[in-house]
């Protein structure tokens, strides 16, 4: 049974959602619908970006992944559907495939526009009877021309150096309330102290429990990201620190 | 497989929905389930037909639309089971159906009430089970009793004329802020200004991407009505308008 | 098919719940994934236990129950899977699990940790393994060590008499502002008069219909419980009470 995951910032309050999994299941009627996420804030991508990056790699190979988060609808914008690694993913070229794009092969098409599809839901007109396509075991290059062009990738936020200081930032925040960083084991040796803008944090600590409740801990997320968080609280709303707020990995 | 779509105004913080679920797979285990949504305000028909209304004409025939916003539960309201242009749809006789009950055939059956039924989760104890009956094949009219009546449909608040204006009304607003109205193509012609209570927006425009970022404008949305938006943006923001504000198509 | 449901306090907004259900099909690819709410309040055990009390019991025997509201992940918490009536249970032994716990035969093991598991994210690397695991039929015991202590209870809020006094107490609000209560019709007779804090209530009735639109009533709930409502209303703000507040039933 093909697997089809669903994240989109259609929120789950009106029937865009529904009338996509209508196109999905009229398409491939065996096909197993995942929601990732209906609620990513609207047109936000570099959100929807991680959080696809995240949850992609956890399904089987096979799997289509169904992104629209979609601010450019009616505009130019490609519509596409790309494989790599030996999954397939159907959405616009805006970026929100980021995670899937570095470091592999990736055959894209892009997909036409029928001339009854709504120019305000491309979702329902477009994308989701591609995705239904490929997950009932349609050629990736019966769907469309072939894509020339490079997929569009955000620019990498990546941490700098400044001096002995690693200078790093939020890049998105949970529902604890927890900041989710750009700087990776990579950038941030065991010996460096975390501060939040001008906050001493600590060391990266490993879990929760090696602070007391309340307290405010650096540690390795989930998502493989170095993480700010009070346990049994919001760092969010302890710091008032959002995206963009800058974290600093101090080296001596 | 059979599909079963859910739409209630239960939310989906509570054991309500799973409740029900269990109940559909324990009458249907091989029922694929799809939920439309569980956030319609609590009570509100009106905009749970609408919802309705543009949801399940996107599933295949066969389908089991279970629909309920249920305000008149424990009161002497019918619960209905019914087939309509080939799906099967189980609520309560409340109008949450009117959109399926415009110029078609309709064969209704009242469900009886089980002893064992809680007056207050009527969702639970009588349409979903008769829900998970229809899934797994069984006759409608082995659900109860013919239902003689007519099915109430809810007051269609069609648009009218005063002199050149046609006077239409917001029915819908989304979770962009999108107004979304009871005026379709047939009433306003491709030359007709488009008016948000006091305010002009212009004409029909075909998407987005017609206007620059922030602007206001009018366009037929992908439900087949006329919307009233701004472009990255919030109308019912924008423009202070709700359910029931005066939208007017200028004809000269 | 198998059937999995999923009960945590993960929210719907970030990655967390597609990743487990990437790990669940992974690992169970006929499974059907059931999401009973991922809304529960971060860390509320109490909350998550409730409605997990009322879910599983609507389900098949067979069905795998993974109920995830973990305050302790990364402490020495032990992470549990149990059978109890015929049903699996996967989660944190804190509580959780207390509904299945009472009057009931139990088998649990110990799951051990993962040397590459997460210490912040047992729901993915701890739980949904197991959970797969037994929806796709491997034995219980094969899963980890019998545990050989009592899976943890919550101290059941029981109520208690003063002098011709029933005192019971909230212990749950749901989306319509309905208190739930610890009352039962085993404590309550049909001739008790329920209060609200030092408000009179009046008798338990059916339904909501009892009484005209706005109006107060005690009534029993479909959960079994007394509960306490606004006919088209919220009892929660009309009352100004929430978990923990006293309702009385007074018995003459």
């Amino acid at each position: 049974m093909p697997i089809i995951t669903l994240l989109t910032d259609y929120g789950t309050t009106d029937s865009y959602v529904g009338e996509m999994k209508g196109v999905l299941l009229s398409g491939a009627p065996d096909a197993t619908l995942v929601d990732i996420t209906h609620a990513v804030p609207p047109g936000e991508v570099v959100a929807g970006a991680y959080v696809l990056g995240r949850s992609w790699v956890r399904f089987p190979p096979g799997t289509v992944h169904l992104a629209v988060v979609d601010p450019g609808v009616g505009t130019s914008r490609v519509a596409l559907a790309l494989r790599a690694r030996g999954h397939f993913f159907v959405g616009p070229d805006n970026g929100i495939f980021s995670s899937v794009l570095r470091a592999t092969e990736v055959e894209a098409v892009s997909l036409a526009t029928p001339a009854v599809a709504s120019p305000t839901f491309h979702g329902r007109d477009i994308f989701a009877p591609a995705a239904a396509a490929l997950a009932r075991g349609d050629a990736l290059a019966s769907l469309g021309d072939r894509f020339a062009g490079i997929p569009r990738r955000l620019s990498a936020a990546d941490p700098h150096h400044e001096g002995k200081v690693v200078v790093g930032e939020v890049i998105y925040v949970d529902r604890y309330g927890n900041l989710v960083t750009n700087l990776t084991p990579d950038w941030v040796p065991s010996y460096a102290v975390i501060e939040a803008e001008s906050l001493v944090i600590g060391p990266v600590r490993t879990t929760f429990g090696d602070v007391p409740p309340g307290g405010l801990l650096a540690y390795l997320g989930s998502g493989g990201m170095i993480e700010v968080a009070v346990r049994d609280g919001s760092a969010a709303r302890r710091l008032g620190i959002g995206v963009g707020g800058r974290i600093r990995a101090r080296l001596g």
